[in-house]
């Protein structure tokens, strides 16, 4: 029998400031499975005294981002870790690309994630990254398209975020968010047609329809001089939700350090200060050296552990894995009151995408009480004085630790 | 995820008498942090051979009072191990002092917790618990003010409770409980002023403001010759709650035996009978023998370990420990069919506070399936075959091993 959830009405009631510091440091994709040929996962296999030294310190666990047997998006992953139950905010992939890229989003305006992509002459698609383009040649890609494409009753803006990834903003009178993707998610399939789910969607839908087909003709016109990336792939159209700030709710004052644009996106969606990151790590952690006097709570978000997971490549995320770890003396010296260490979700190599597999969970502070735990790895933290837990309790076990929260009732 | 919650309606159709006793030892704020010096926590400080005999033949495991990261008060904490989902059944602090010193209440009265305290020439708490006086000289002071203090429409009564500790109702017609503290809970401040919450509130708040001044006034004049109370702090403003009964629910006759005034008058609120319970926990099983035949769940509270960590006193909290365990041969040979202990959550004297920490929890019954714990401490507890779960869980588990359950759908 489980409680009633404390939800974020009763953490706002009993929230109240201080002068801990809480640093939260995601490890995008970290949680991995065990080499076929070792038996390792890929933080067992990786050389990481710094984490494993904190694991001692800590109290750990595993934490299912959304539930078990489900495998998140980077939306809900975070959202989770950040305290929203990530059923009841599902944030769409356009609103969060557009906020990653600094664009100025209207209450009633649609955005969409898009992928320029490769297709083959029988419009089957051959690589939904086009390549992986570069972000330059991206941009060259968008200024075609805003330049070239008219649609009727609607002003569009499309642009570029990171190698082969743009956002289309859809502004106008009576538009809805409520289409499907044209994105398969597969190589080996065609894109699909937008289609309205409701009604009131359908104009919406020719619109969109009429994005990509203009788009299409002009990739594959004389205009272009990237071959790769002679089509695009939409997926995610959305709306801004209404969500409270970490502000509100948990009387922080929370900054964000990601290098990646969809993840300050989400950062500011809850109402995060976006800071500097640089190009790395060692940045990142220079950044929050900087500014850490002035916030009580640091999101540190670490991305290439995912990507290559999703690549595949094993040994590379062991070593982004042990890029993390040398970095992390340069964190270690603030000392900060909580921090907490895992991720939004697993990118097992040897799947080469997101899984549902709970994720490792460390969180040190002078309050802690740490378990028996001595490396920070998936089989480690199974064993640790958290269990396994759901995201959503991360929070106020952060706030719990930093002495932020009041107790409950009489 | 959590699963549905099993309601109390479900488990009032499934629940059945029988002749099994179940007895619950509550010891209160038992949960702790290890020691800097030793790293043992109190319980892993304690001679208590009994204890962790009782463990060696019980199925053990960790209870989270009210979620992970939350600090129950005492009153969730209770209300949870009880059955009752603490979030749903929010009990005000005044009404539970109420019930505890026996004060009848009506549907409409409003209560309030009241600590007489010191306050300095500039007006700022430097005790929130005027020394800890004694209850003797509490019951002065609150004659002085029910003799005293006059109340434009609306009937006043304030009774003593232990040691600094009184309850002030308020009786009359169209009054409201939705009012603020005037404690702010810490010292270092002053008390602040007591504001409606509603509008329908506003007159209620006056009459309490209009208490507080009377009361400062008459502590501060010569008719108080107790310098140290100079000054009262209130909280919890409410009205009796409507919650059904055990017997309702689980088809038990129970009775408690505890000292503390605030525990009897939580286990009178969920139906118990309230038992002599003498001075001190050798009485208390005293009063379960003579009692022994009449009921079938008893529930003794055990004070002196939560006091004893909110003091920060480590050793004294220990000895706390071995003072129930030197008693438990008492209970011990009343063999009861369910013997259950635990606490309504951690008081680590390290913290000198209630804390979020998860509790240590045994039930030994024939039926339990014992684990490999063999001593009755936090990391042991954490191997044991519970898990860590909610106290919600706990009386349905109490009521299955007792036989008291019939089976869940055809």
């Amino acid at each position: 029998m489980a409680h009633t959830m404390i939800g974020l009405e009763y953490l706002m009631k009993i929230s109240h400031t201080s002068p801990s510091k809480i640093v939260l440091l995601v490890i995008d994709g970290l949680g991995g499975l065990p080499h076929p040929e070792t038996g390792k996962t890929e933080l067992e296999s990786a050389e990481k005294p710094n984490l494993n030294q904190i694991a001692r310190e800590s109290v750990c666990g595993l934490i299912d981002p959304v539930s078990p047997g489900i495998t998140p998006g980077s939306a809900p992953g975070h959202l989770a870790i950040f305290g929203y139950d990530p059923i009841k905010y599902n944030i769409g992939r356009g609103i969060l690309e557009a906020l990653g890229v600094d664009l100025e989003l209207k209450p009633q305006d649609i955005a969409a994630r898009g992928n320029f992509c490769t297709m083959d002459n029988k419009g089957i698609i051959t690589d939904r990254r086009a390549g992986r383009i570069t972000t330059e040649k991206n941009a060259q890609l968008c200024r075609l398209l805003n330049t070239k494409i008219a649609l009727k009753g609607v002003e569009i803006r499309i642009a570029p975020v990171k190698e082969h990834r743009f956002v289309l903003i859809l502004r106008g009178e009576g538009l809805s968010p409520e289409l499907t993707d044209s994105d398969p998610q597969q190589v080996g399939l065609s894109p699909k047609k937008i289609q309205a789910i409701s009604p009131q969607a359908q104009r919406t839908a020719e619109i969109a329809n009429g994005f990509v087909s203009q788009a299409r003709r002009l990739l594959r016109s004389a205009h272009n001089d990237i071959p790769s990336a002679n089509m695009v792939l939409m997926r995610g159209f959305s709306r801004l939700p209404r969500i409270p700030s970490m502000a509100e709710i948990y009387q922080l004052k929370p900054a964000a350090i990601a290098i990646y644009p969809m993840y300050r996106g989400l950062a500011r969606l809850v109402g995060m200060q976006i800071l500097p990151a640089g190009d790395n790590i060692t940045q990142q952690l220079k950044s929050l050296h900087r500014h850490y006097k002035d916030y009580d709570f640091f999101f540190i978000h670490f991305k290439s552990t995912d990507s290559r997971g999703e690549d595949g490549n094993f040994k590379a995320k062991v070593q982004a894995i042990e890029e993390v770890d040398n970095a992390l003396p340069a964190l270690l010296n603030l000392n900060p009151d909580v921090l907490i260490i895992t991720a939004d979700h697993s990118t097992p190599a040897t799947l080469a995408m997101h899984s549902w597999h709970p994720v490792p969970f460390m969180l040190k502070s002078r309050w802690c009480f740490p378990d028996k735990v001595s490396k920070f790895s998936e089989p480690a933290c199974l064993e640790g004085g958290l269990g396994r837990f759901p995201a959503t309790e991360i929070m106020p076990l952060a706030l719990a630790n930093a002495l932020k929260l009041n107790k409950f009732g009489a």
